[in-house]
């Protein structure tokens, strides 16, 4: 590249939007946090700062969205580019790539926060080196991002693996799940809000040996059991809010390798202290990573020789933001 | 390409092993099927066949072979290229590429029956035309095979998606399932062995009218519930003999947009009609799916112009042989 290409990123959450803008070495020039309100509000804050950033450091050669869901991705349909049906308030049918349009005029895309995280992870955290992984997170809902040959899976549209069913565990057939669509499928059983509705407490009041622990635990332990046997991946990321307050990543790990039961002999031969892993790319890896997919857009590779400045870079000036 | 180049494909099943040769044009030269019996007795009936083609047609470019499992198929692994521990007797343990590699000095690649069989729905039947789309078989096993960006999917070990574990459908929850591993796993829920262990008769002597077809069809599409949302097919293509005696794709169809509760928008979108689907590239779908594999091996794509001529070819062949 003969001229220095500048990347926009957004990771774009449901209480904050996080927008920058990198240079080819990963070195974020230019960063902003601005509180997810209205989308009017939000959505022109961001545009604000991607207008200055460009008149400080010059045009963008692409932008990239991280964005809660659930999205219209198929570039195809009608809606594409939207967030769609949200329970966050007013946020239903809104067309965010349709808003950046109206003021850049780069390549643009649109991927979940979740793929975006880990793209991340796969750059500067548990993902590293790897080329099959899945990155979950357990919070307010359940989101699963897939990296699939080295490359974010979206499929006819982007994973909703939060609302597969499973076996309830034992002893925990009593509550219906709060899914407004599906009742008791995992997202419905094992949010941060389903165990607020159920125990009567956030997940960070619950005392470490309340019995809540071992059911959320089976239950996230159910969704790794069918992410290795429908994707085979060589590791499943696990964060969000509600594996922070116990060690909930060594009973899933316990739970898993019971479910599993040896099957089969490369299942047999995981180390599940490796397999199940702690996401380690920080608190920025949404907007690190949706940087990293607007260098691929124009170069067509991952931005390896990011690794160790951008994140140090990416710690730095958040600290400054948040 | 300025020699004509030949490939070999292996179907490598239960009951029968079909081999065969085709030419760059899909045009198979000749075709073999062996009885699966010692591992000894058949692998050396294959190799034989493809010495006496090679000498007859002159020489391979390349071997595929698509197997039953589980199969190890990460080329780190030290027994890479096996079978690994199947209930078929004699046959766990088996390293397959090695048989081959003693008398054929070609490039070579195993994958699942299943990921074959998804390339032959890919080139000629239910699949034509799709990205991302999985196909599964229902019958002395559950198998699913994954073609995700028109490519057959490994990950760290090929799926085993016919273990994942499903709440039971309502009024099931006596039988204790026969999955050695797991209990009532799908496999150990749905598959030909478990009817017949519930129900004493093979699902062929079931009467259209009996309950078990509703349970059955509910697991079923909760497969595909799961699939769905973990990886967002274009197409669910589903065969096997337990889908067979009554009309299971429509039974599974309903069962499945329940399940689904029209969550999210692009799964209510889907016309259910066209997105479950039955196979339709004929009982030759494996061995041509193999065949066509290895001739992406040395071209790196798709046979996409065999379509018509193999088709025809392999079912006229076939009808010879079996």
């Amino acid at each position: 590249m003969a001229e220095p290409n500048l990347f926009g990123g957004i990771e774009a959450g449901g209480t904050k939007f996080l927008c920058g803008v990198a240079d080819e070495n990963g070195v974020v020039l230019d960063q902003i946090r601005i509180p997810t309100t209205t989308p009017d509000e939000t959505l022109s804050a961001a545009s604000a700062f991607f207008a200055r950033a460009q008149g400080r450091h010059g045009p963008l050669a692409a932008l990239s969205i991280g964005s809660f869901g659930p999205l219209s991705l198929r570039a195809t349909a009608p809606d594409y580019g939207s967030i769609t049906s949200t329970p966050k308030v007013g946020w239903s049918q809104i067309d965010l790539l349709g808003h950046f349009r109206q003021t850049l005029d780069v390549p643009m895309a649109l991927d979940t926060d979740v793929n975006c995280a880990a793209v991340g992870e796969l750059l500067f955290g548990s993902g590293r080196g790897l080329d099959t992984f899945c990155y979950v997170t357990i919070g307010t809902g359940i989101g699963v991002g897939l990296l699939i040959g080295g490359a974010p899976h979206g499929g006819a549209n982007h994973p909703e693996a939060g609302h597969i069913r499973l076996p309830r565990a034992v002893g925990d057939q009593a509550f219906d799940g709060i899914c407004p669509f599906h009742g008791d499928c995992l997202e419905g059983l094992a949010s941060g809000p389903a165990i607020r509705a159920r125990w009567g407490v956030p997940a960070e009041q619950l005392a470490p040996g309340h019995p809540a622990w071992g059911i959320i635990a089976d239950y996230v332990a159910g969704l790794c059991a069918s992410l290795t046997y429908i994707v085979r991946p060589d590791r499943i990321i696990i964060g969000g809010g509600v594996m922070q307050p116990v060690n909930m990543h060594e009973q899933v790990r316990a739970s898993l390798e019971r479910q599993l039961a040896g099957y089969d002999s490369s299942v047999a031969g995981l180390d599940m202290n490796t397999y199940v892993a702690a996401p380690s790319a920080g608190d920025s890896a949404g907007l690190t990573g949706a940087l990293a997919m607007a260098y691929r857009m124009i170069t067509r590779q991952w931005p390896m020789h990011w690794a160790i400045g951008a994140q140090q870079n990416a710690a730095s000036t958040l600290a400054k933001v948040s």
